[in-house]
C-alpha cells in the first residue's frame, strides 16, 4: 500500500470513527493533506461521516478546486481546510465538527479551557470565532476562502477554535491526532459545563498544559485510534 | 413505483428514523399529505413508530375519517394532522412528537430560539399552544377538530410549536424536511437547555435564520436522511 | 396457554424490557399477583433481571415464603411485594427499581408531580418513604414484613412511591400497566429535573391527571409493551 | 483451571466490563494481585481495556518492573497499582479509571459521598489526591513509586480516591468487588451532580453506610458480574 492509499483508508476510518464517537451526526468532515502534494488535500465528497467509503474521497487544491470531481459534488464548507493547510505547514489533518457539548460554550462565550489530563490537547485556551463580525449575517458557513482565511487567522497556532452556532475545527499532524484532539474537545467541554454547576473549577495549569501535550505520542495517539476503529467496524492500519 | 407508493415508503422510514433517532418513543405520529389527492393524507394505524411497516399506513380524509380503515384503529389524535393540511396548503408532511427536550420549554413557558446554524429551520421562536387555555381540563390530547383547528391556528405559517405538557409539532414541505426539522428541534431544544445554565445565550440573528432556512434545500435533506435511513435499518428512495 | 403460563410469560417479558429501558440495572425486580390464588405471587429468584428466564420465576405466599424453592435464592427485599398485594387488592403487579432520575428526588425531598400527559400515570404527587424514620440505621433494604407493610401503608391507594437513597416502588392492575407507571415515572423525573433548572413549572392540573388516568386503558398499554417487548428481544402476547 | 488462570480470565472479564459499562473509555486498566505470590500483580500491557485479551496479561513485580514482557509495552501508570499492593494487604484488585462524573468532582473539590445505597461501598467520603501539591507541574500521570505511595497514602484505609484532573483509583478484595465498585462510584458521582442542582441531599448516614458495606457479599457481587459479564459478551466464571 503507498502514502496515498494509506490515508484514504485513515480518511474512511476517521469519519466512521467521528460519527461512532458522536463528534459528528450527518454532516461534518475531516480531511488529510496529501502526503505526496502538500499543495493539495484529501476529503470526502458531500457525504454523512457515516457513510463514507473509499470511492468518496476526492483531491482538492488549497483553494477548494477538485481535482478529479467525476461527479462527487464538494462539501460547501471545504474552504475551512485549504485555508488552514495554506497558513499552518505543520497540519497534516483538519476536522469540522458540530459535537454537542462545544455549542454552548460558542453561543454564551464562556471560555473553555482543558480540566482533565485527556483533554490537554486542546489547547490553553479555545478561541471562539463569530462569522457575523467580519461577514455580518449569514449561513454561518464558511462557503469561500475569505472566510476560510479569517477563521484561520483566529485558529493561529492553536490545535482548536469554536465557532459560534456553528461548532468547532480541530487541526492535528495526523488524522489520528486530529481525531484525538476532537473527541477530547467534547469530552472536556461537557466535564466543564456540569463542573461549572458545581463551583469553581481548578483547571490544567499552563505548566500542565505544555507537558502532557509534549507526552502526546503516536503510542497514547495509537491506543485509543485502535479502540475506536474497532468500535466503529474497522482495523487500524499498521 | 408511483408516487402512492413512494410516499408510503418514505412514512415508513420516517417512522423508523423518528423512533431511532429518539424523536418519539412508543407513542407520536408523522403523516404526509396524499401525493395525488390533496384533500386527504397518509398516516399510519395506532402503533408504535418503530413497529410500523407498509400495511399499517391508512389513508384519511382532513376530517379524521379513514377511506380504507380495514380494521386498523387510528391514532386518537390524528386531527392534528387534518388540521393543519386544511390550513397549510403548503403543507405536505406533519410530525407529531415527545422528544425529550422540548417538554421542560412547553411547561416553564421559557422560549425555545434556534442558536445552532443547523437549528434555524425550527423558525425565528416556537409559539406553546397550551390545550387548557381553551379546552380546560383535557387528557390534553387533540382528539377532535376543533382542538386541531385551535393548534392549527397557533402554529399559523411556522414550522413548528410546541404542546404544554405533551411535546411538539412539526410540519415540512416533504416527509424528509418535517423530520429534519423535529430532529433539530430536539437538538436545539438540549443545546439551548444547558447553555440557559450557563449564561446569556446569542441566539441566530433573525438575519441568519431567514438565510440558513432559505438554503435548506434537497441536497442538505438527502445528506441526513441517507444517513438517518441506514441507522434505522433502511435505505434511502431515489 | 394457561392462565399461569401467561402470567410467568409476562414477568420474563417485564423484567427484559425493565433492563432493556433502563428502569432497572443488576438489581430491582417485578412480580405479580398469582393468576389463580391471590394471596400468592410470582417473583423471580435473586437474579439480574436482564437476565431472567421462565424457570427462575418462583412462587412466594404473601409473607414471603416460596412455595416450591428448589434452591432458587430468593431477593431479600420480596417483602415489598407482599405486604403491597396484602393491603391492596386492586394491585396485580409490582415493580421495584433503582431508576436512576428518581434517586435525586428522594434526596433531596423535592415533590416528583406529573407534567407530561405521559406521566399523569404516577399520580398526584409521589409521596417519599424513608426507612430511617421508623427503623433508623439499617442497610435501607425492605428485610421484613415489618418494613414491608410500614412502606405499604405511605403507598396507600396511590400508584407509587419513593424511597430515600433506594429507589422507587410502582404498582399497577397488570404487569402491563406497573411497567408502564414506571418507564413514565423514570421519564418524568429526568423531566422535572431540567425543567426545574429552568423556572417554575407548569405541572398536570389535578383535573387533567385525574382524566388521563382514567382514559390509560389497555389499547395505550399494548402500544407500549408491543414497542419495548421486541426492543428486548420478546414477543408481545395475545 | 488453575487459580492464576481464573484470575487472568477474570481480568479479560473485568476490563471488557469496565468498558462497556462506561467506567473506561480508551485508557484506564485493572489489576489483580497474584494468587500464589501476593508480591506479585497481574495488569494487561498497554492497550484499550475493551481490546484486551488473555496473553496480553502481564505479572509484574510490586516496583513495576515487568517479570515476563515479552515486547508487552507496560502503562505507564502501573506504579498505582504496585504502591497500594505494597501498603494495603488486604486489596486484591484496583480499577484506575476516568470514569465522567467523578471528573468534576476532582476540579472542584465538592466532596463525593453515598447516597445512594448502591453505592455505600465508596466509602463515607471520597479524598481527592491532587498531584500538583507534592508535585508540582507535572503530566499528571503517576509514573513513578513516589507518586504512587503519595496516591496510596492519602487513599489509607479506603476504598476509593479522586485524582484531580485526572480520574480515580478504587480497590477492593476481589476483582469483582472493585469493579463494583468502580461501576457505582460512577454511578453516585451522576446522581450527587444532578441531586446538588436540586436542594440539599440528605447522603447516608454513617451507621447506614457501614451496616451496607458489611453486606456486600459474594451474593451481591456476582448478581452484578453475572450481568455485566454477559452484556460484555463474557460469561461468568464460577
Amino acid at each position: 500500500m503507498n502514502r496515498l492509499e494509506f490515508i484514504v483508508e485513515e480518511l474512511v476510518t476517521a469519519n466512521r470513527i467521528l460519527a461512532n464517537e458522536g463528534i459528528v451526526d450527518s454532516f461534518g468532515h475531516v480531511s488529510a493533506r496529501h502526503p505526496d502534494k502538500p499543495q493539495h488535500y484529501l476529503l470526502s465528497r458531500a457525504r454523512a461521516p457515516e457513510r463514507i467509503e473509499r470511492d468518496d474521497i476526492v483531491e482538492f487544491g488549497l483553494d477548494g478546486s477538485a481535482i478529479d470531481e467525476r461527479g462527487r459534488a464538494p462539501y460547501l464548507e471545504r474552504f475551512i481546510h485549504g485555508a488552514i493547510y495554506e497558513q499552518r505547514p505543520d497540519v497534516h489533518a483538519v476536522v469540522h465538527n458540530h459535537s454537542p457539548s462545544v455549542i454552548p460554550f460558542g453561543v454564551t462565550g464562556k471560555k473553555l479551557k482543558p480540566l482533565l489530563h485527556m483533554c490537554a490537547s486542546i489547547g490553553h485556551e479555545v478561541p471562539i470565532w463569530d462569522s457575523r463580525d467580519k461577514f455580518g449575517d449569514t449561513t454561518l458557513l464558511v462557503s469561500d476562502m475569505a472566510m476560510g482565511r479569517d477563521l484561520a487567522g483566529l485558529l493561529g497556532a492553536r490545535p482548536a477554535t469554536l465557532m459560534r452556532g456553528h461548532g468547532a475545527t480541530v487541526v492535528g499532524r495526523s488524522v489520528r491526532h486530529a481525531v484525538f484532539i476532537a473527541v477530547y474537545l467534547e469530552v472536556g467541554a461537557k466535564l466543564q459545563m456540569q463542573a461549572m454547576a458545581m463551583g469553581d473549577i481548578k483547571f490544567l495549569s499552563p505548566g500542565e498544559v505544555d507537558k502532557i501535550t509534549a507526552r502526546v505520542n503516536d503510542y497514547t495517539l495509537n491506543r485509543a485510534w485502535e479502540n475506536w476503529a474497532r468500535r466503529a467496524g474497522r482495523e487500524m492500519q499498521a
